[in-house]
């Protein structure tokens, strides 16, 4: 594999863990000479394969999450809320930046963090087709009929469920997840490791 | 609570990031000034409240945390390897932990590295008493027979009784699991927020 292999970047668009990393990783990847390879995908399937549940709904770490989410956002400077409607399925967000990006790649980072941010910092149902559309419409300079229309097509969705089975072919089971140079690191905490480690070559 | 009340520390002696946290929160909490409160507990009762299973019998996250504890260890440069009578249980360490701190508290710190590293450094099976007893004779200048007796005695069984209750009152979940001025951490990961929060009255 070539040293300059991006870095696999694994998120659901419902993870608050999932944003904070979408915030710091181009940045981060930046310092080491890589790109990023956003690939968003719905975790709520790994999760029916695995047996796991929702963290927020846990006994205990629930809380406990809840706390460390907020405590991490303020950390980051970020602002930060689980909205009432929380957790929201990625499905229609995950179509659209799919759809979007096979058509203005360069443009594909600033939907997510702009999707991230109307959940997290705002309170927006991004299960909505129209609300993801109309975010996206100035980002990419479209028409909203246009981007609903492909966010139905057989293409988007046929996107999304490919990147969600490549997630779980390559052993992803959580959010944010980074492959690089084949190796796995899970979770928003694991940043610095990753970047040292591509940086390094391991250690 | 007064500013320097001592880091309230639970951890399993089955826990590879116990294992981990355990060789660095004394130098951490030296910078900051503040004790480490020592605090074994049985993390399989609490599983038993929570639902949750050991973390390396899980799917997929078993195979990645397996991978991530070599990694970890490797980055400290500590010896570790997951024995093959892995997961084992650390009654026999706690209740011996909790009757020697009684009588040598200065010494109780050395107890908990010395049963990890012959847990996983030089894969001994903890779960055993006499071997626990062995391990523990010359950091507490006491014969091996004196410690067995103490560990049966129902001083020793009710102390790791309560510490596990007392956990669990807590909130407490995982190891390793940090409690510093009533602000909950959990994971080794988090050690060096811990640290940050405590010398920083928080974010």
């Amino acid at each position: 594999m070539p040293a300059s292999a991006p870095i696999e970047f694994y998120f659901d668009f419902s993870s608050p863990y999932g944003y904070f990393a979408a915030t710091r990783i181009e940045a981060l990847a930046a310092e080491i000479g890589r790109m990023v390879d956003w690939r968003p995908y719905l975790l709520g399937i790994v999760f029916k394969t695995t047996g796991q549940s929702p963290l927020l709904g846990q006994p205990l770490r629930g809380d406990y999450h809840r706390r460390d989410m907020a405590r991490s956002a303020r950390r980051l400077g970020l602002a930060f809320s689980i909205p009432p409607f929380f957790p929201v399925s990625g499905l229609a967000a995950g179509r659209a930046f799919y759809w979007l990006r096979a058509r203005q790649p360069e443009a594909a980072s600033r939907l997510v963090l702009a999707l991230f941010a109307a959940l997290f910092a705002e309170g927006r149902n991004i299960d909505t087709p129209a609300i993801v559309a109309e975010i996206a419409a100035p980002i990419f300079a479209r028409p909203v009929a246009e981007i609903l229309a492909g966010m139905e097509s057989p293409e988007a969705r046929g996107a999304l469920r490919q990147a969600t089975e490549g997630a779980i072919a390559k052993g992803v089971f959580g959010s944010p997840y980074f492959i690089v140079d084949g190796e796995p690191f899970w979770g928003h905490d694991r940043l610095e490791q990753m970047r040292d480690w591509a940086k390094n070559g391991g250690w």
